[in-house]
Order: C-alpha cells, then structure tokens, then sequence
C-alpha cells in the first residue's frame, strides 16, 4: 500500500462526488468531524437568506410564511430517516444534554411507574460525562442509584433494579460501538428502558431506532447531536427521539418530560394557564428554537442525506470501514515503536467512525503539532489522540498523508517542544 | 397634537441616530419588537464572518482561537450592563424556559433546605404561560403547590408557607409592570426568594437586579429573552442570573441546579466521570451553545449598548413613556367609540414598552387587517392587541401613523373581511 494506492481508491469512489457539498480549507487535513464538521456550502448563503429576507425583511410573519414554527419537527423527520426512526418521531430542540435531561426523565417515570423498586440508572463508566452528570443530577434528585459499569459488565446489571440503561452508542474516547439491537432486547427481557445517545452515530453510522427484528430489539428513546458527523455548525441544536408506544403511554398516564416549556404544548397560542403536551415526541419541545442555528442544521443534514441516491449510510458505513481500517494499518505500520496503542475496536462491526490511539505522554502535544501541519484530530484526556473519518467527504489519500505527518512527528520529536504543550482553553 | 408635530418630536430626539443601526423594512411600521426586535445591520456581516472563517476556515479550532468558548460570560456581561447586575453574574444559555426551570429548581433548593414546610410556589394567574408551565411541573414534580393569584393579590401570600414568588417584570398582555424593589423586599421578609421574568424587560425598561437600596431589595434569580428587545433575532439563546450570594451558599452546600451539563462543570475538558460545578454563575450553562444564534445575539445586545453615551436605559425609558403615552392619547382620541379598551397602567411608572387594547371580538382580524397596511402589532388570545414600542428604533410618527391605520381599518370594518379571520399557526 502507497499514497498512490490511496489516490486509486479515491478514484474509485462512488461517493467522492459529496465531498463538493462542503467548503475545505485548503492544506487542510480535516479528521476532527467528530467534534465539529465541517461547513456544507448551502450553509452561508441559506443562513443570509434567513437573516435579510426572513428575518430583516418579513420579521415576525417568518413564524408562519417560512414556516420557523415547523423547523423542530422538518428538520426531526430528515435525521429520523438517519437513524432508523418513523416520520413525527423526532424533534430538533436545545442541546444534548437538555435533551438527554428529558429522555432520561420519560424513561425513568416510565419504568417505575409500575415498578418503583427499580432503582439504578445503569452507564457505561467511560461515556460522555455531560451524559454522566445529567444521570447523576436526576439520581441525587430523585434517590436514585447511578451505577457506572464497564461495558462487558453490562449484561450483569440487567435485572429487576434496573430503571433504565443509558448509553451512547459510540464511545467518544474509543469509538467502540454498542450492538443496539441486543442491549434493547436484552435490557427489555430484564424489564427496564434504554435511553441512546446517538452523537457519535447519527450521520456516521446506520442506526435502527426502530430496529429491524422483533419488537423488542427497538429502542425506547434517544438523543443526539447536530454539530458532529450531522456537519449543523457549531453548537447547532440537538434532537431528541421516543418510541411511538412510549408517547402514546405518556398521553394517557399523564408521565410528562419536565421541560414543559410553552413550545411542547398543545395549543400554544391558546396562551392557557395549564400545560397540557402536544401528541408525541413534539411534547419534547420546549422554548422557542434558535433560527439561525437550525438553519444551519439544515443544511448539514442535507449533506448527509445527499448520499441516499448513493446507497445513503450503508454506502457510507463501507466507505468508513474502509477508511478506519486503513488507517489503523498504516499506523501501525509506519508508527510503530512510538508508544501508541491502538484503543478502538479492531472489528469493524464495534467499531464507530473514529479511530483513537492513546500514549502514556505527550498525546496532547503530538496532537497539537499535527494541528500545526494541518492535520486536525483532537485530543481527550488523559491520553487519547482521537481522529475522526467523516466519509462524506474525507479520502483515502488524507489517511495516508495524514499518518505520513504522525510519522514525521514521532520520528522527529518536534511535539516536545514547548509551544505544543501549552493547554488551550479547549482541549 | 397633529402629524407634524410628531415629526417635530423625532427632529429633537437624541436617540435618533440609534436607528441607524437597523434594517428596517420600507413601507413597515413595525410595533411588534416585544415579540421579534428587528435586525441589526451590523449581524448578517457577523453571522456571515462566523461561518466563513470561524466555522469554514478555521473550524474547531475557533472555539479557542475565536473565543467561542466564552460566549455565554462575553455577552452575559453585556446583558448585565442592561439589567443591573455585575460583570461575571449573568451567562447566556439555551431558551429562557430551559433557564426558568434552572433556577426556580435553584430557587427552590435553597430556599426549602432549611425550611421544608416552605411548599408555595406562587406566580400571576396571567404570567406568561412557559412559566406558569415549568412551574407546573416542577410543582408536580416534587409535591409542591403552585398558586396563582392576581397581581394585588401577591402581599397576601408573602408568609412562611411561600418558598419562591416567581414572577415576570413586564406583563406580555397588558405590559403592566411590578416593583421590583418592593415585592424583592416584601418576599424576603417573609423568608422567601424571588425569581424573575425578564423577557419582556431587559433592553426596554430600567432593571437593577442587584437593587439601588438596601441589600434586601436585591433580586435572587433572573432569566431573560434575547429575541424581544435585545434584537438578537429568531429565538436567540436566552440569560440566567443568579445574586452571588446565592450561587456561593450553592457552592458550599451542593445546591445544584439539575441540568449539569459538561459546560457548566468547573473543569469540562477534564471529562471527569463526577460533576463539580464552576465556580458562580457559570454552574447555569449546560450544554453546547448555538454558536451563529449566540453571534446574532451579541450584535443585538451591543445595539442597546450603543445608547450608553446617550444616557442609556435611562434615556431610552423617556422615549418609551413618551411614546407609549403618546400612543394611547392618540388611539383614545382618535379611535374612540369602537370598543378598545385599555389594558395597559395609565401610570407610566407602572408601564413596560408596550400598549395593548382588548376588544370583545375581532382583535385577530384588527391586527390582520394592520399588518395588511404594513403596521405590525400582534394579538395575544383571547383578546390582546398589542404593540410594542422600541425605543432604539420606533418613531414619534410611527405612533401617529399606526394610530391612523388603526382609526381607517375600524371606520372602514375592512378587518371583517373573511381573510383577516383565517387564522395562522403562529398568531
């Protein structure tokens, strides 16, 4: 294998043509699509036409005449079809973290509704904390118990304790990835929910909320980010998911999700004293959605749907693999001897769109003087350097330059120097 | 008082330069900035600056090398200046539904951790609805009480069942408007603590959160609206304050508020498995910030800045209680005999921004017919039509011409035409 060999596979792409939907800077290696991606070309002029003509010229009439008070649910029911989810079933409101605040709540009213001797929120010890901390929040509120597990320690917590199973699908550290379909199943055999979230996987990674099985393999709800492998824009808005069979219970028992702002009511022009929830998941809305950002999410959503004509994501989970495999060769290959070690799954199929190594030291610097060459991945603490494989619109030959510069760096030891060990705010 | 004399008004106008600022629509007078304020000319280059080189360019980068990291303190400081509150007080997060939620929880921890028998939570049976939802459900939530009293009705629930009087500053009906002072001091005396609404407020009215008299006329919580007068466009994030020394009897006691993103944490890119809240105010940001809604939003806070070497809140309080007083001069005098009666206080010191008139029926299509004409006002179910006067940007004659609409669509019943009454999802 040779850069040249990568240039060949490029050519060979079906799905190089998607590349053009974004806006790359030049000399630049982008593998950080997982924190941030990149920019959709629409997204400049769409977001103009919103400022100067729906806001600027047609004002507050753009609630009704551009449809703003719809954006919620058209933009829900273009990620539904992303991750494996009905039309109606899926909204884009606040953040993940305030979503997951209202997942987790549903989830928990729901399984101890009849059933209030469940008691423990199960995790995975090393997700997402903001995931941690919401759970820990509602465990202290409500006393309940948090217990923090490592993955294969899983299958052990599924019993009559158990509230509700909370995981993100793909570690954000390791990019290993959870098999949905037999947690669902398994964690609904023990009685108890499972609440997703899905900021690594939307986008990047088939998803089947509503599974493909039985119904038991389908998942209860789910949550996830719009700024990563969704390419929304910075801190763009979050989505929040509910199984149909859980909304219509929340109808008729009253079992609310607590941010019950004005936006998830019913009639919320009726401006009445009493809340009183909007059918389905749109109860999960609560104030008033920031335009500008949806806008943007949009039009990063539509770049992840422009690959449907393609194969959508099975054609972009081939060309992940693909790209994730090969990286973890050549790494190894060419970067051998430098004290990195492999921490994402090796098999593919637990394997998300990223590939992560750790070092005992200096991952921070060596990511930073990648960054100085133009190569981007990121850094987590402690000790993961952290390369994420956008398939929309990264190529085979970026994974060969971009172990090309690892090596050079490694081999030339410039990332001890003293300005790439200088923290940043941001990490 | 004739048209010429309102044009007389705005030649003498200090603030008149302030209009400079704005995109506004020719042909518009527009008295609906109590719902969306207008665009600032200064935020499309902005937004356009944010997504090119932030977003496009520079990508994650930005969040260090464009500060974007110390977006919710930067223009949370900026708000502050507005509504008397110090610098490092205030932060800029999620929907304003989502922050009343954050700190009526505060609220309520802090003012029952040493008195439990303390169960009332009491509002304005006319409060905006969000509000008297969040409280609703958070009433449900933990087996407290909401009571909803009317405004003359609050003094005789100020006693030692109260825990937090939570209130909006300005009425989005009647823009009737509370002391704040008084009712801070009256609430605290009978062992209470009060949140308030600043939606309607920040930007249009003087507001010293941190109070001009003694240390018990201070407020304890605020939240706020970036969309109305602040000008920070379609659902721009929203504000939390907390008095400091709240927020460090928090820090001492555990008293969190239950939405404990990883933003909020005292060391997010740690990524510790265990919250630990930052230090103040911050603890009150959640998760990621909407970036290119959070970048509109500054350019609207900074247009109220711009009236500081005009005499600032101060200033433009004069202009509103002379429009607003001019106003319902106007529409009484001239628009007589057609059943509009006055809701807003006659007393200007009692008064927000705005001017609202009920009428029996036919407020949807009045308001209808007006926009038809150019003039937008809104209608508030089930019989408010409403206009808000922005004093940045709103004319003397702007009152005298809504004022002529008015008395032409009323003399003429051209609002009984049938498309006046076909009501808009959003009214």
């Amino acid at each position: 294998m040779n850069r040249q060999d990568c240039l060949s596979l490029d050519a060979e792409d079906p799905l190089t043509a998607l590349r053009e939907q974004f806006e790359l800077p030049d000399g630049t290696i982008y593998l950080d699509g997982n924190s941030l991606g990149v920019l959709p070309r629409a997204a400049a002029a769409r977001v103009q036409q919103v400022i100067r003509d729906e806001w600027g010229r047609d004002l507050i009439r753009s609630w009704n005449t551009a449809g703003w008070i719809d954006l919620p649910q058209r933009i829900g029911d273009k990620i539904a079809r992303l991750v494996g989810a009905g039309p109606g079933e899926l909204i884009v409101a606040d953040s993940t973290s305030v979503n997951l605040y209202k997942a987790l709540t549903a989830a928990l009213n729901l399984a101890r509704a009849d059933a209030p001797q469940r008691r423990a929120i199960v995790s995975e010890r090393h997700n997402f904390p903001t995931d941690l901390y919401i759970a820990e929040s509602l465990a202290r509120e409500r006393g309940l118990e948090l217990r923090l597990v490592d993955a294969d320690e899983i299958p052990a917590q599924l019993n009559d304790t158990l509230a509700v199973l909370m995981l993100t699908h793909v570690n954000y550290r390791t990019g290993r990835m959870h098999r949905m379909d037999e947690l669902n199943r398994a964690a609904h055999a023990a009685g108890a929910l499972v609440v997703w979230d899905l900021a690594h996987s939307a986008g990047a990674v088939p998803v089947n909320l509503l599974g493909s099985g039985p119904p038991e393999e389908a998942a209860d709800f789910a949550v996830g980010c719009g700024y990563k492998y969704l390419n929304g824009g910075p801190g763009a808005p979050a989505f929040a998911w509910a199984h149909p069979r859980h909304t219509a219970r929340m109808d008729a028992e009253q079992l609310w999700q607590p941010l019950s702002g004005w936006l998830g009511h019913a009639a919320p022009f009726e401006f009445t004293p009493n809340y009183r929830p909007a059918a389905g998941v749109a109860r999960f809305i609560c104030g008033t959605p920031p335009v500008l950002s949806m806008a943007a999410l949009e039009c990063g959503v539509d770049t992840v749907l422009a690959a449907e004509p393609h194969g959508g994501l099975a054609a972009l989970r081939r060309k992940s693999v693909a790209l994730t495999d090969l990286f973890i060769r050549l790494v190894e290959a060419r970067c051998g001897g430098h004290g990195l070690t492999l921490q994402t799954p090796r098999d593919a199929s637990a394997r998300g769109s990223q590939v992560s190594f750790s070092r005992d030291d200096g991952g921070y610097a060596i990511v930073q003087a990648l960054i100085e060459r133009g190569v981007i991945g990121d850094f987590r603490a402690p000790d993961i350097l952290r390369f994420g494989f956008t398939p929309l619109y990264t190529r085979f030959v970026d994974a060969w330059d971009a172990t090309e510069h690892l090596m050079q760096v490694l081999q030339s030891g410039e990332w001890r120097e003293a300005r790439f060990n200088q923290r940043a705010a941001v990490t």
